[in-house]
């Protein structure tokens, strides 16, 4: 006799972890996967943290340390954001991850019922932490004539009594756009207005490949942005993130993290001491330059055989690509193209509803000789289809 | 404007974690303190799980894992349990400390208002997962004649037509209190009978002073076991734990792992594959036999005092003391004891409600000079009382 929570129903698994599953075993009988459906960065965590965590273990660094965190990492974390973002490090919440911050954001603010406004595309954990506490995601389609994300008036024209909270992302996964100033400015001063609170997931913050790379906390000491150190410092299987919040929230976010996690990792937080040196930043800012050129090529590459990618998308490292010239089923067409062409893409419908089945997405986390593999391989299957 | 969900009322901080910040603020300020209020080992990491890890960042080993966790650790946890526990390896879930299990399984089966019984006194955090889904503990109160135990008998007689749930922990965290083989038979088929889910906290295996390590696991497949390498392994801050599951709730549990927490550390998870070598295994024994000294000089040193402990406690690190001879309030004791003694325990009301003004914990996670320095604190203490 088994007893599910009926919220298991509204929650999925994710395609791109099964497309993953399917691809590993196709390399266990011996194919060869381009793997275009991980949004993991290829690239080792930087020599510097490695040895930091390293000297950690080698002292015995492996007690709990307090809920929200070390607290010279906090100071790092804030002292690494701009004098504008008048970030103080008591405001700075460590935690397992940038899933462990919503985790966190949504079990503080979420009643059962109430609605949290996201961009459908967008990441799918989103909706599901907000179902996990009995609230509801109001999913507001988007497409390139807003660069794929909500807008001041979009929020506006979507709210209700019933909303409580807007989450964005800049940049976006799945569509690596961003948010510009301006357009953040408004709906700072619009969520305000609303009486909601607004939450910024700038994970891919960093990866960003034109101008200037920007945070929502310069407008608002009232923004949640959410921040992790697996992206930009490759530090994904460390589990480490952390969350800006306003200063009237940090006690109920104390309290919640030492009952959730009583701590996050130890190692990984005396060894994320050393993502800011020179030598660390300097790294950073190479690899982004190399998914710069990752982007510049797949972008021109899938254009040109008929994937419709309207914006040239300026940050993470994804392209979210229209396939309905070659497809009406995206799903369908990530598992032919898997089996058949040996490439592994994740499905729109990762991402949400709107348009999900016109849509896959590539991650650009792979060498530039095997994103050109792919690409040879797709040529082949789409002439063949 | 601040906007807290309902349940951040019913959610409290860990008093222990407040005596923890005062210790350490008088500690800076030249003040000698005892520490007996914290829930952790004193020792290191064994060196071979150390050594592992730092293995595995030399490696570059720190990707994503799969959300159920490393494949060899799944297998090692699943063999190292006896033959009768039938835990087939898929059963085994990998998880961010025991924390991170705990909410798993309440994500997976609290519906809001469903109820879940526990004992009082008991783990703090349980009934706040519980809340964070939206549901209620029913907490019941428990005293010396059951052990500070819930029985099948007390099960059936607090089981009503909103129960889901019954978790235990054995040892249990205050009492360091164990449930009986019989007794446990009994509860798995009770619970059985009356539709509900039976969740076992065995987060202190192994750390039991006399008779033989069992597991719930051994009465059924149908019962949730979670456990940790965090106590018994002296894995504290790397945050690792697993749940042993019944089959039929993997996939649920998978896919809320997905979402929840990606994957648990990867670092600690190759660290933790050398946990079971016979040089750690070895290391733990002699551990618990060093509790096991600790606690007999300890609970001696109490009852002469005037302490009332009615049980010799069978495992954990812990002493749960009646103080109604010194005071009627324990939470001002333990204040009074910290400022003017320099001695930091935990008072009971972290531990829920019923006679939690009577009663304190003492956590003999120090060297034994500690704990005679400790114990001649009291001693001048009271006697000025």
């Amino acid at each position: 006799m088994t007893r599910f929570a009926e919220r298991l129903s509204q929650i999925d698994a994710f395609h791109a972890m099964d497309i993953l599953a399917r691809a590993r075993s196709m390399e266990a009988q011996g194919r060869s996967i381009v793997h275009m459906e991980i949004g993991e960065p290829d690239f080792p965590t930087a020599a510097p943290i490695v040895q930091a965590g390293i000297e950690a273990l080698r002292d015995g660094r492996t007690h709990y340390l307090p809920a929200l965190g070390l607290p010279a990492l906090r100071a790092a974390i804030a002292a690494s954001y701009p004098a504008q973002a008048r970030l103080d490090a008591s405001r700075v919440i460590v935690t397992p991850g940038a899933s462990g911050a919503l985790l966190l954001i949504f079990a503080a603010l979420i009643n059962p019922g109430d609605q949290v406004l996201m961009a459908d595309p967008g990441y799918p954990c989103n909706r599901h932490f907000v179902r996990m506490f009995e609230g509801e995601t109001s999913a507001i389609p988007v497409d390139e004539s807003t660069a794929y994300q909500l807008t001041a008036e979009l929020i506006r024209r979507h709210w209700t009594a019933r909303s409580v909270a807007v989450l964005l992302a800049s940049p976006s996964n799945p569509t690596g756009a961003l948010i510009a100033d301006a357009e953040m400015q408004q709906i700072v001063r619009t969520v305000a207005e609303l009486g909601g609170v607004l939450i910024v997931d700038e994970i891919y913050h960093g990866l960003i490949f034109e101008g200037e790379v920007t945070t929502a906390l310069t407008y608002s000491p009232e923004v949640f942005v959410v921040n992790s150190f697996s992206k930009y410092y490759g530090m994904t299987g460390w589990r480490l993130g952390w969350v800006a919040a306003p200063a009237s929230y940090v006690p109920a976010l104390d309290k919640l993290a030492q009952n959730v996690f009583l701590a996050s990792s130890a190692p990984a937080q005396y060894a994320a001491l050393a993502a800011f040196s020179p030598a660390v930043l300097e790294e950073a800012r190479r690899r982004r330059d190399i998914f710069r050129e990752r982007r510049d090529y797949l972008l021109t590459a899938l254009r040109a055989m008929g994937f419709i990618i309207p914006l040239v998308p300026r940050g993470a490292f994804y392209l979210y690509a229209d396939v309905s010239r070659f497809s009406a089923d995206s799903a369908a067409l990530a598992l032919n193209l898997l089996q058949q062409a040996g490439v592994a893409i994740t499905p729109g419908l990762d991402f949400g509803k709107h348009r999900a089945a016109q849509h896959v997405r590539f991650s650009y986390t792979n060498t530039m000789e095997n994103l050109r593999e792919g690409v040879k391989r797709l040529q082949v299957y789409l002439k063949a289809v």
